[in-house]
């Protein structure tokens, strides 16, 4: 085995710790550390959320004083800044380490670099870019909100080989195979929120959870400008997992969550309601998806997966809360032409049309799963 | 090698030889030969089309005297009745083979297995379904058109990753890339014929030819209730390919092509103005795609290519028209909800969908191909 593909698996052991956090991290990227000396893992550790320690900090406790001279690989360049623990970059000095493998720079252009000079001018050596771009993929989201300031959307949608979301009636349970749905409960496991607009909540009385497979569910978030909800639907259970609702400041909804005139409009009778249930109500002045996006991303939040109509997703698209789109294809027949997994995006020409960047595809069962990147700016 | 490798080695090879009269064979199937002595290939044969030698004819001419002892591959049963040429059957005999490897059975129950038994009466070693379904794959039209005494039907269309067959307006030029274009192309060549509705004429002005990947072209239909069509069109230039527009027979147009009343209607003048352009005409009493395919299958074709817009392929669907669909999916978003590669078949709930068998997928440039087959009878 060469040096090379000893620290390429290293790496992969990095982003495999790395990922015990999905889901958890935010607003901080996913990171994994391990310490090897002689050929031997000696201490391993990743960041389990923002508030508790760094990778490496895991890493080098578990090593311990073997670490001097050791090999350090981690997933992203180790910070250099004093926070809720001293940067790790010094602690990678101060252990002794001999050389720091690391998989990607950190992405904020203001302190790029930082880390890895003070461990070059400690006269460790140090090498970057290792699994490069499989540490990017994961972090992506986080990368999004650094570089752009902006939360990283996700819209998933099911359709049919003839393009169909549902039947001609609305029917749309199901469309995917299992493993295709198991997938979605995963998508959901590793972002931070899920979105529909009201359509969704009345046609389909959805769950958004990760169905079991992890503890941890993501915020449940749904976009309604008339509250024309059900009084009971399932989202409105935050045992399961919080939800929150956003609507539009209107004739009895003045500012945001502030209930104005006495009159019991449906919209501040429906705000009480969900309030009452533990939903929180967040009245925006002006309900898009970028306000959305706005809100959560102040939250501190990575990522939000759409799960929405098309007419909602065509607003998305739109209006730049769009980043990266993942399409299940079953490879079934339905017909009809009402239920289009986008809407209307304005646009006449096919040539207009937006291209996907990096496209990739599985097969899940015998089902199609389909992903690619939108390029920043080439929304509609 | 094996004797088993070098049999499917063989056969494969009678297969490309078959593929050599793509197209070209109707009402016939596609049949390739090859002697082998000693390890040596001494004759190879194609069927090249109706009305000429079969494959083995000309393997064995090839071959001549040296045929004697020989293994004779075919990817059919040899024929075993006196056509316009003495059964195949009988030719390997007087010729002496040792051994015949076929690649499957002739899929006409009457005659299924009569060659092969000419051969064993005749003391030859016989072996059955080498590259079975590679062979059966090569000639589904001509199996279906035997087994159902009906044309086979391909349902082909490109949509974006969003289901759309155009942009809002209607614009469709181009969806794909052109290493799909150049599969279509080639697609055309493999059919007998292309069927497009009078929309697709409208708005397309489609030329439907192989664009020059052969001298041969399908034969090009089109199927308009109302004749509205362009009097310009590049359909209606026959000098490329013949053309046969399919008519309802309506008020002025009474029976099979025979134009009745004095009064010329848009309609009657439509079909003198084709008629005088090399175009064929033909009123049917119920223009139908099951009615347009009983006509075609009665002029001795195999297989025809639906290349029509989302109404006209859902009726080709509903009727039972269409046994294998291939879709084009190309990766981007144009959004919109008008242009669908299906349109309305009536079916409610998503269990109702019709479930493709078969399905595979490749890649296209960055496009996709996902090709499946509809079970007979699952029509909606």
């Amino acid at each position: 085995m060469t040096t090379v593909s000893l620290d390429a698996q290293m790496m992969q052991r990095c982003l495999t710790l790395a990922r015990r956090a999905l889901g958890q991290t935010a607003p901080n990227p996913m990171v994994g550390a391990v310490l090897v000396k002689d050929g031997q893992i000696i201490g391993e550790g990743f960041h389990p959320g923002a508030g508790q320690p760094h990778a490496e900090v895991f890493a080098l406790r578990e090593a311990g004083a073997a670490a001097r001279g050791a090999t350090a690989y981690v997933s992203l360049e180790p910070c250099n800044h004093y926070g809720r623990t001293p940067p790790c970059a010094k602690a990678l000095v101060e252990a002794g380490v001999a050389k720091v493998v690391v998989g990607m720079v950190d992405p904020n252009p203001l302190v790029a670099g930082g880390g890895l000079q003070t461990l070059r001018d400690a006269g460790i050596e140090v090498v970057v870019g290792v699994e490069e771009a499989a540490c990017q993929r994961l972090n992506e989201a986080f990368v999004h909100r650094i570089v752009h300031q902006q939360l990283f959307g996700i819209l998933k949608y099911a359709m049919t080989l003839d393009g169909k979301t549902a039947a001609v009636s609305g029917h749309s349970n199901w469309i995917t195979q299992p493993e295709s749905r198991a997938r979605v409960h995963q998508m959901r496991l590793e972002c931070d929120a899920v979105i529909v607009g009201g359509n969704t909540v009345r046609s389909d009385d959805p769950l958004l959870t990760t169905h079991g497979l992890a503890a941890r569910n993501p915020l449940r978030v749904v976009m309604s400008r008339t509250l024309e909800l059900p009084e009971t639907a399932r989202l409105w259970d935050v045992g399961k997992a919080a939800t929150v609702v956003f609507t539009e400041a209107g004739d009895g909804v003045v500012g945001v969550g502030v209930i104005g005139d006495g009159r019991q409009s449906h919209q501040t009778q429906m705000i009480q309601l969900l309030r009452s249930r533990g939903v929180e109500v967040v009245a925006l002045a002006d309900l898009t998806p970028a306000a959305v996006m706005k809100n959560l991303y102040d939250r501190g939040l990575l990522s939000v997966l759409w799960e929405c109509g098309g007419t909602l997703a065509a607003a998305a698209i739109a209006d730049g809360s769009i980043h990266k789109v993942q399409a299940f294809i079953a490879p079934k027949i339905i017909g009809g032409s009402s239920f289009s997994p986008v809407g209307n995006l304005g646009l006449t020409r096919m040539d207009q049309a937006l291209q996907l960047q990096q496209v990739s595809w599985q097969a899940l069962g015998t089902d199609l799963l389909l992903e690619g990147y939108l390029r920043l700016g080439q929304e509609a």
